[in-house]
């Protein structure tokens, strides 16, 4: 079978790779759809973060969605057929941080298509693959195998909502629309926040940020003081997720956060400076939040029920065939904010 | 009567001031021991900090306790001659933030030596002072006017662990070991904590924070990669209380944080390069800590059964005439703690 | 001006009261709609609960909203004309509750068409009312008054809400589908759970909860264990709300919490026989929930963007004259959610 | 080998039990102590509580302490000899519980010397045990396997103090100073608690109560209405530990805990006549509380360490031939808190 290997920086290739078979517990999915996620995009852009640097060619991706093919001996209540997201994350449940409930930051998480550990964990942009029972999710019947796809990142943007706390009634700022910070707008929007506003550069997204539950969006590069006018209106914010990875932002961001505010920090990035005297006098939390465990679920069904429909976050699905074109324009934030590629034979 | 006022940096000045009579609601003290603070010493040495700046000649001083000299026509409840330690913190009670319960942030806040407002709040550095009713808290037979000073400080430090949550087993770093350093170390040993360890650059100070609560202490400035072999012996820290104001110093403890742990950011500072990938990928916690609130009658009840003995913290007291020399006992971190100004007049 | 004054149990009358005028700070209201409150209906069948009694006259009602048709000296923000929502909670401020921030806890509280104090707390049945300037909200345009007098029930809900933490992707059940019980689940629903059982006794309040947010109902007259099918598959409870104040219903749902569920209880009720062993190996949270404070501001703003849409609730309108009448369906559960009295000359 | 089996009620017998040998990642325990526990009393006294029942001969016990003798294969980290306390719970950590972080909710809990599945879970009464090695935790040098033996109960105390919050400052009730309310106080003042007020019906209790850190003490079987006099002296509670089982006593308490305050309830009992009303006006949160999981490490660093020294709650050691005799002493609360058995030996 084909999959999408990442050999260096810009160095991209439809590979064979070896088949495989589902050992005891666990499920053969047939890939149908995968998702082009921000890390896809360092490992293809640069070889990887900072910190986290890719030592051996890898297969990407981990937003991904398929048919169950075969099932393994002692797996009895799934069965060939069924339509299924699938959980990347596969924390060992043993270790002292699993213990103490912080299965996400497992001392020997499994993540796929992740560098930290080596040899790294192979993604999932390939035409088949095995993974534990319990890493299968069922997908409603009429919704899309795309949709599905998009449960991972819903995921994250769910545990993020979960670090800030209760959101209801509350006013919130998203800095950042590309896919995580609209679906966090959506999210928070589920979650019965008061108002939301939303910033960005890029036009489009923030037509796309207003379409799907912001309030109020403002373009950062056209009016960089525009939140001082925001704010004076509808008060300071409760609660600020921070999408868009840029230091200016979340500093021109923070003196609109009310006293005991609370700033989540979802991207990765550089250096920030921050200004201590704010956070001290205003009582700022800031609060980092890392990939998900148990909201994999909850994203799941939120897309089968369709209390967030996904679809119009789906901007382009290239064939396997042409994924290297759909890492271009994943890397085009005007252009684009979800770009899956399609693994199925027939969609070629 | 006399008071201390600064008119500039470095231009401290003993003044005679207006005398005072308390009105109705008010109590009139006259003040026995006036402790030096942090904030003072900025108003002395630079005018005040990056954001806040002298604007008019202010009598310092907020960490004050005295003996009721006089009450206004409506007190009924405490009498001439009662001993009692001086909340400087008047928040209105009415504004959208004391509604909410962060009277801490009050929008028409009066803290006493404060040029947060124009006309400044004038300080508690002074013979005679009046103040209403319920900023006043009796000190208990047998404890000094000199420790009851201690509550606004320790108060301070009470603040910073209910923003950390529960403390009681947990391991906790305290970086920096000046008067709050120090208290703060007080306030977590009798929080609970399993383990504290406190570094600073002082043996001094190190060799207090021995002697007070903490269970290791380590001189940064002699062994700057320490920390690295507590930890190893003894886990990651679940709580970090950050009262050194050094930016090294945080960068340097946050990779020594457990995955969700709680950095509780106490003293002022400048700008602080935030490692945003490791906030993210560890789910930091960072808080600022400002002040208090309640915890000012929390602190007086401590000081008085001595559950917290403050007594080793107070390095020196000078009689009113010898301010400036109190002052610059202050300032040099490695020959004293708390400093204090007596303001009694058989004291001199 | 006429009052709706409650005399004794079953002795309502419709009666000549004195005129208002409003004083420096507050606001004089022409009321136009107030609707029937549980507790209304306490005083006018019982004289009052257990504990709080009737002692002498007392005009009923607190759920009540207007226009503005004069103005105390000093207030300038807000004209003749205005259509407003009344908070019937003025919480004092000062006392130790008020400052620990548990307001709706006042030690002083006066809330309107209460008997908890003597003198009585009179309430807003009636034609005219003044109130002070912070207890009036804006009417959105579009949004009829009618409408408006629900915000103090939802502000109770969303309260209970607060009450419960998080609740997106939560499974919640309902216990009790009287006004409180359906604004609940409407709050519920605005507040993202994933599931929401709302469980009954009569047919049509259980077509309402249906229609309005929950995804099963289950009447417990006819399926008393029907609880146990809808969590074998759904799986038990994060959160359950319990507003039928039945004895029996609560002690029924127990079992369908989950360990660490959460069960607030809104409604007054007698002594409910806790089953204790199920409480300690459950180890459930149970939290009572009581009336609200700063909700009742966000209650407004649901109700003026509609996000909430407290028509379907809205049973009847008698015009004052027939308030028996109104009093008289309001009590009969299986014909009426929220019963409303029209204070408007012209709707007579 | 021989244990200590319960057969029927009032049935129990020193009895020759199976040799075992520790398999691979396991360890063999010599036990030296083990106290007596309420729910062993329940099991001698009655075969059980309501709910669980004693379905087949079981060896009681699960407070207990020993000496490693033998470790199997793949064990490295600790060798014969070692003194050891051993943690009785052992949670799957694969359950949908377990995965939540609620792993002492375990479906498939296994837990020492308890009837809730079936077979039961033999307990460790019994001269050698083999305990994963994940179970067993050193004890300090200095520190008798009698103190050791209670980290169990002193686990269960700290993990009610966890669902109760912070308690540094706090004004706190505890009603019931068997071994579990004593060891409650404790915890409770290590956490740093501002003031301890204890009940219970026997003197001798309350000595012991008031020497390990209850500030007051209160015979409530002598002074009915005593607490309500504290209570206007020192406040009305903000945390309200009930461990004495007793439904008169929850009760009576009630009135006196602030608003929003919170009683943590530790022991089990039958139904309690609870009244809403109250729990509804004051918003009461009642917390159940229920075994431990990772507050057994941290009890054993308290009592390795001191800081809470629970040699004066050892009461009496009997050896093993005497074991009956223990338990009737354990029956009299009025005679003994902590009753332990020796299986040393040499203890005979």
């Amino acid at each position: 079978m084909r999959g999408v290997v990442v050999h260096a920086p810009r160095d991209l290739r439809i590979e064979e790779i070896a088949d495989v078979q589902p050992g005891p517990g666990e499920v053969g999915v047939r890939i149908s759809t995968g998702g082009i996620c921000g890390s896809d995009l360092h490992y293809f852009n640069h070889g990887g973060t900072e910190s986290i640097r890719l030592r051996e060619p890898m297969i990407l991706g981990h937003e991904i969605a398929g048919t169950v093919a075969a099932v393994g001996a002692d797996v009895s209540d799934i069965a060939a057929g069924a339509r299924v997201a699938i959980n990347p994350s596969q924390p060992c449940g043993h270790c002292e941080n699993c213990r103490a409930g912080l299965r996400n930051h497992c001392s020997n998480m499994r993540f796929m298509g992740s560098a930290m550990r080596f040899p790294h964990v192979q993604g999932g942009f390939r035409e088949m693959l095995c993974v534990g029972r319990d890493q299968i999710f069922p997908v409603a019947d009429g919704v899309s195998l795309g949709e599905a796809a998009v449960a991972e990142p819903l995921a994250v943007c769910l545990h993020a909502i979960r670090r800030a706390g209760p959101l209801d009634g509350r006013r919130v700022l998203v800095t950042g629309c590309g896919p995580i910070g609209i679906l966090t707008i959506m999210a928070v929007r589920n979650a019965g926040a008061a108002e939301i506003v939303a910033t960005d550069v890029h036009a489009s997204a923030l037509a796309l940020a207003h379409k799907l539950g912001a309030d109020h969006v403002l373009n950062v590069a056209e009016e960089p003081e525009g939140l001082a006018g925001l704010v004076r209106q509808g008060g300071a914010f409760h609660v600020h997720f921070e999408a868009s990875g840029s230091a200016s932002v979340l500093r021109g961001a923070l003196p609109h956060l009310r006293p005991r505010g609370i700033l989540v920090q979802l991207g990765l990035g550089g250096d920030v400076p921050l200004p201590v005297n704010l956070v001290v006098t205003r009582e700022v939390d800031l609060r980092g939040s890392f990939r998900f465990d148990e909201e994999f679920a909850d994203a799941v069904a939120l897309i089968n029920s369709r209390r967030i429909d996904v679809r119009p976050l789906l901007s382009a699905v290239f064939p396997l065939e042409r994924a290297l074109e759909a890492f271009e324009l994943a890397n085009d934030k005007s252009k684009a904010t979800k770009v899956q590629i399609s693994f199925d034979r027939d969609a070629e």
